[in-house]
């Protein structure tokens, strides 16, 4: 199978911004959505053992959670501060039964210049963290986000540095997350998506909208509304071995003024004719 | 020798965005810059023989022309104009001078999202124009943008993949630009400027400014006023074998909005400042 029918489809939580866990859960149960990507302030707000009921009564499978990370402070106090959000967030990922923990690492280190640092601090605080998400069953997936945010918010800018990370690590405890609007451009992305094979634990899809809009956080659109092309990405991430969900999650100011039953029919039959295309690309 | 002096400054007519070019280039010459970086239009406008008339009685160095590129598009008459233009582009910085003609290769397709197609089309339109270069004695300088313009400006996202393709090509004729905006998040920097050994042909400078205002395009400060480590980039751009000018080239709506003399006091003593940190750093 080289495709993803929707059957593997997920609806990050942060695609429908402004609902709370049981809403969200709700839209998905209503459009026959089978997996969900969690975010921690969500879960805090109903309780991680409430959360994690909610979700299992209403038959979701949680396909990330959303996430730890920004590792790279520069005092110790801020480290140990840095270390326990990411041990309860390990917690919380265990609790919930999610496929993965999505990291996103941190910038550089606030008053520092050293990319060379700040991912020395990263590949430190992640191999601080394997033992304690083992022995949880938890896997950490790497997030390489797009090179505009590597000043301030991730200093892991493409998919061969995110490999080259995981690789470090067993594979059983650390692997890479795939979102297509942070590694669409890249010429070594077929290459790097090899090397990520049986590293893959998330992928998330959302498309590239031109221009830019002001906010770049929230560049995003629904599939088809940009320009990625989504499948020969879908197609290599299959090929290395990806069998999860596909969660879409869409940063936009329009589509979360939208009626969430509106986002939800939009984000299933974009995903279902990237499906058909993908298909008949892959004949 | 391994940094660079102000004797290597050159500032690129974008960072005085609103001086002509008679007025730009009096003010390199009230300023002790020694070479300037030309735009097209800015040439246009007093035509190519009195441009090239006036750089040289001001004793100003050509240390580039911008630009030439813009290969990705559908129609055969649209390419047809697109390749008269860019030999228009070679004769202007042959009469000129310049060290290097600047190639903005182009986005996607208009209505493509195939990434390989638009690859393709820019490596077929520099095979096209490099004979007539060679004719011309004049080298052409491909430009890896940053990836957040790869869809509308520029497939060419990273500098490696600027490496490869010039490496298509003879040393003489084809090389990189090295722009510190563009390429400085890239985990594989030091590497891909190794192996752009010989091959780079203009270094520009200016910083990456937090946060990334509205704009985009115009998210780039005076050295020191972001969080670009511009030593380790010089010193591999140096141990490139390069030895050219550095150019100072600044998109942003502050720097074009104070008065040109305040900003090329700005350039030159940020530029001093950079080149005393880098022999720190080299020592």
């Amino acid at each position: 199978m080289t495709g993803f029918g929707l059957e593997r489809l997920s609806l990050n939580q942060a695609t429908v911004k402004h609902l709370g866990l049981a809403d969200a859960v709700a839209l998905c149960v209503r459009h026959d959505i089978p997996a969900i990507g969690l975010w921690r302030d969500r879960v805090a707000e109903v309780e991680l053992a409430s959360a994690a009921a909610l979700v299992r009564r209403a038959g979701l499978h949680v396909s990330s959670l959303c996430r730890g990370g920004f590792f790279t402070v520069r005092d110790a106090d801020g480290r140990e501060a840095v270390r326990a959000d990411n041990v309860a967030a390990v917690q919380e990922a265990a609790a919930l039964g999610a496929d993965a923990l999505v990291l996103v690492c941190g910038g550089l280190v606030p008053g520092s210049r050293d990319l060379g640092l700040a991912r020395r601090m990263v590949a430190d605080a992640i191999g601080e963290l394997v033992p304690f998400a083992q022995r949880l069953g938890v896997r950490l997936g790497i997030e390489a986000l797009h090179p505009m945010f590597c000043a301030d918010r991730c200093v892991i800018a493409s998919l061969g540095e995110a490999v080259d990370l995981a690789l470090l690590f067993p594979a059983e405890a650390v692997g890479v997350v795939v979102d297509t609007y942070h590694v669409w451009w890249d010429a070594r992305l077929a290459l790097e998506l090899e090397r990520a094979a049986g590293r893959i634990v998330s992928y998330q899809v959302c498309d590239w909208v031109v221009p830019l809009p002001a906010d770049v956080l929230l560049g995003r659109g629904h599939l088809g509304d940009g320009v990625i092309d989504f499948g020969p990405i879908s197609e290599a991430v299959a090929a290395a071995g990806y069998q999860g969900y596909v969660e879409v999650e869409i940063f936009n100011a329009d589509v979360w003024a939208a009626a969430p039953d509106e986002t939800a029919v939009t984000v299933r039959s974009r995903f279902a004719d990237r499906s058909r295309t993908l298909s008949y690309c892959s004949r």
